[in-house]
């Protein structure tokens, strides 16, 4: 595997990360680099939160992965705090080579250190792939993720 | 149905939530009302941040059902926010009187309001009295969730 690092996005990242969130089966219909404006205000609401991690997996500084990282504090499971992944991608380019796994692990370990008592992440019914991938990084699939689009 | 209000949970109600929290066939062996300690510091932790809304329905301002709303910014979507419920709990001497919907149309309210353009949830797979709830609200089952214990 390539040297890589993994560290917090910044704004001239966008560009690269909006074209892996395109880049996807599903992301395809929802997702568009053509138009950055939408993506950019985003991104100072996240950058500016700080329960909100953007990260890209980078090679020579060049996006090659991202995730985002949201701790959340809640009552429930005596007060615990939980670390919530949202928005995985790995670059066509780079699949199959650990970084997914790596970039996952790395936001375990940043929940851990934030003091969460749990980590979470919903993945949609279709991607049996991805399915497989978090049950080998010891997620359990006991829940059912509802969405409503407003 | 008896009068009610949804407003946001005070410290005072820290102590009927986490009993609603406990009193259910899950939380039962997570939560317990004895030490309310680790409770009031999350309840702090929640009430500090700007994206965190813990809400009570109360009767006769008597906490009966509590739901907690966080607001997460993203990029995916079109930089789409997302309103995510968690913790939603029915005191079971008013389940099945239409307080828990209401509830729940509450905080869809409040994510459009915040300008949401997705609200989503997860439930434990074996709630199947609440996934056809969620189901009459309007919400798809289409994820599956995922959770890892630190």
């Amino acid at each position: 595997m390539a040297d890589y690092t993994i560290r917090r996005a910044r704004r001239e990242d966008i560009d690269a990360i909006v074209r892996m969130l395109a880049d996807d089966q599903l992301g395809a219909t929802r997702d568009d680099a053509g138009d950055l404006e939408p993506y950019l205000r985003a991104f100072d609401e996240i950058d500016t939160d700080p329960n909100q991690v953007l990260v890209v997996v980078a090679i020579d500084d060049k996006p090659v992965g991202t995730l985002q990282l949201t701790i959340i504090p809640g009552l429930a499971r005596r007060g615990a705090t939980r670390g919530q992944i949202e928005a995985v991608r790995i670059h066509a380019d780079h699949r199959g080579t650990g970084l997914g796994a790596d970039l996952v692990r790395w936001a375990i370990d940043e929940s851990r250190r934030r003091g969460c008592a749990l980590v979470q992440l919903t993945s949609d019914t279709s991607r049996t792939d991805a399915h497989r991938f978090y049950g080998r990084l010891g997620f359990i699939p006991s829940h059912t993720g509802f969405k409503l689009k407003l």
